[in-house]
């Protein structure tokens, strides 16, 4: 996607074949920083606090860390040493662990004087498997957008109220939920989204505003407490949200806030989908609310931000008074009852374990052997 | 209420006869300030900069700002003029131009020379009836938790969610939505309180947190986006909630966000009260999604937010990328057939034209005559 008029991804090999480079993602929306990393160490560190983010671009960057590995020490004990390394970065990331054990069974059957153009290579297919993926869920998503805009008077805009950031910063390329949104402005489609400032961690106004302004996608930044308003005054036509974990019969696990958005969806007829890239799917589970554990975060996520102060340097401000307890679970649970439907990357499908079934029978039959995404 | 161990109303006459007093809320949660306003100009730079904000207690100060003014010159000329500079502050707060009104009424036909007295005397029983009113609220609402904790296992506090700041520092004394908590607290029943950010002003971490911390009552602060998850999870035994303006059918206009936690209740099987003194009920309404226009507030209020800085000064940041745009709707209207239940000062009635007739009937079958709350 365009970032200042040029197009970029999250992640991309560096030119001297020795590198990768990333976007640091800490310094948005106030900064764009392009950070260079030769080995892997930085990739570890990179991982570990944060520059990069979402489950697709943290497998990626692991794979690169360890490409990067073996430029220096190929050998299988080396090989084993940076998959351990990288893997305890983020040890509950399950896409971090798919990617270093795909890399190790890429890797360990060859000579250690091929495994580093291997890994390189390997590294650079994960990130082409995940730019297509996005696109397939995009192509898919722009049919509903699509059939929304024909029925809008001429001139009116198709508007779309996402939540959190399930944009091209968290993946790759295009992202999942924004991947429809951008195909349809790609397009000439007249769209406008509305923004969830997205508490506590402020991924909408920071991240989704910053992508969808450099990409010249009209857009504009809304209180996570506002959307029910809108949608009772037919302010929005279409609701589109990204997915953290899905499960069987299409319960959504998602950033904290998405469960108020599907019910205000609900009593107002706009319809509710979730670009659910087939990984996110974990055919082990069936009753979300019931099964997935919610990870509670830190209280100082709720009790601090950062922004830009007035001097135009970062700070950090204390918004609870002191000693008050704070309570931060990170991801809610929307039933499937409120889902109109799942955008996957073989099409838009019901949130129900026969659709699910029977879109992916591969997986649905069998043991869990995907990664969520 | 409690601040620092000793009780506290927001607004009380000088020991001087001369003055009033007031918390500086603007200095809220990081400051208690208290201010002495000795002249009408001052009561009106404490409404107009918010140093006082809620209906009752703008109402309040602006019969105390005629009061001090009626020590300089209590003519007609002189009641008329400080009438209108007081109206000017903030025009569209009908309890400010209903007290205003009530006070010209109560002093016009005196001679000057008694108009002083009997001003701070009027000013002083508009505050008593306030306090009045919201007691009554909460000795009714304290038998909704006091129900509730009968059914709890011994042990467990009784859970009440609540939205934005309906508490003691929006009104004189007790709050609407806080005065059952206040009154179950001060009962001895266990009760804990999660307390909504309320973004974008965040009166809930600033304000709520503050008077609750200070008055004992155990409570944790979540972001607005938390509760249907905590609903969900059987967290949540009662939301107690506020208004800002209840229509005749029971339809109920209030901080943006509310109507998503309504939705969130229903879905799950959670009471949701509205703390509803009757003079937010306005009869001249009946559909508020239709008919109660929404105030759309500044973009500033969701780009840039205020807190305390490392160094322990007061510092403003901006959260959302420059350029961006924001939208800023302040209220919205939760729909009669979400709420549980009113909790007037005349007792707990449902949310319908039938029961609103039944207990204000002298009001219900005329013209409005007393101002929203």
């Amino acid at each position: 996607m365009l970032v200042n008029g040029k197009p970029f991804t999250t992640i991309w090999p560096g030119a001297d074949g020795a590198s990768v480079e990333i976007i640091d993602q800490t310094r948005l929306p106030h900064r764009f920083e392009v950070v260079t990393i030769r080995d892997s160490g930085t990739a570890a560190r990179a991982i570990k606090e944060m520059w990069v983010r979402g489950a697709p671009l943290i497998g990626v960057t692991a794979a690169y860390g360890v490409a990067l590995a073996m430029r220096g020490d190929p050998s299988d004990a080396g090989l084993a040493g940076v998959c351990a390394a990288l893997a305890a970065t983020r040890p509950t990331a399950v896409n971090l662990q798919w990617a270093l054990a795909a890399m190790q069974g890429r890797l360990a059957p060859l000579a250690p004087g091929a495994r580093a153009a291997a890994a390189f290579e390997a590294a650079g297919q994960m990130a082409r498997d995940d730019i297509a993926l996005c696109e397939a869920i995009g192509a898919h998503g722009l049919g509903l957008i699509e059939t929304i805009a024909a029925r809008k008077p001429a001139g009116a805009p198709v508007n779309i109220l996402t939540h959190c950031n399930a944009g091209w910063l968290a993946t790759v390329d295009w992202g999942t939920a924004t991947a429809p949104i951008y195909k349809a402005h790609d397009a000439g489609l007249d769209v406008h989204v509305f923004v969830d400032e997205t508490r506590p961690r402020n991924q909408g106004a920071f991240l989704t505003s910053w992508e969808l302004g450099h990409h010249g996608v009209p857009h504009t930044v809304v209180v996570d407490n506002a959307g029910g308003h809108l949608m009772q005054h037919g302010e929005v036509d279409l609701v589109i949200v990204g997915t953290d974990r899905t499960t069987a019969c299409g319960d959504v696990c998602n950033k904290i806030g998405t469960y108020l958005k599907a019910l205000a969806a609900k009593d107002n007829d706009v319809p509710f989908y979730v670009a659910a890239p087939s990984p996110s799917i974990d055919f082990a589970l069936s009753d979300g609310v019931r099964d997935i554990p919610i990870e509670i975060r830190a209280e100082e996520e709720v009790t601090h931000i950062a922004g830009l102060a007035a001097d135009g340097k970062a700070a950090r401000v204390r918004i609870v008074p002191e000693g008050a307890a704070a309570l931060n679970p990170a991801f809610d649970v929307t039933p499937a009852r409120f889902v109109t439907g799942l955008i996957t990357e073989r099409g838009v499908i019901a949130a129900s374990r026969e659709a699910l079934a029977k879109a992916f029978p591969e997986r649905a039959g069998g043991l869990l052997t995907e990664p969520s995404h």
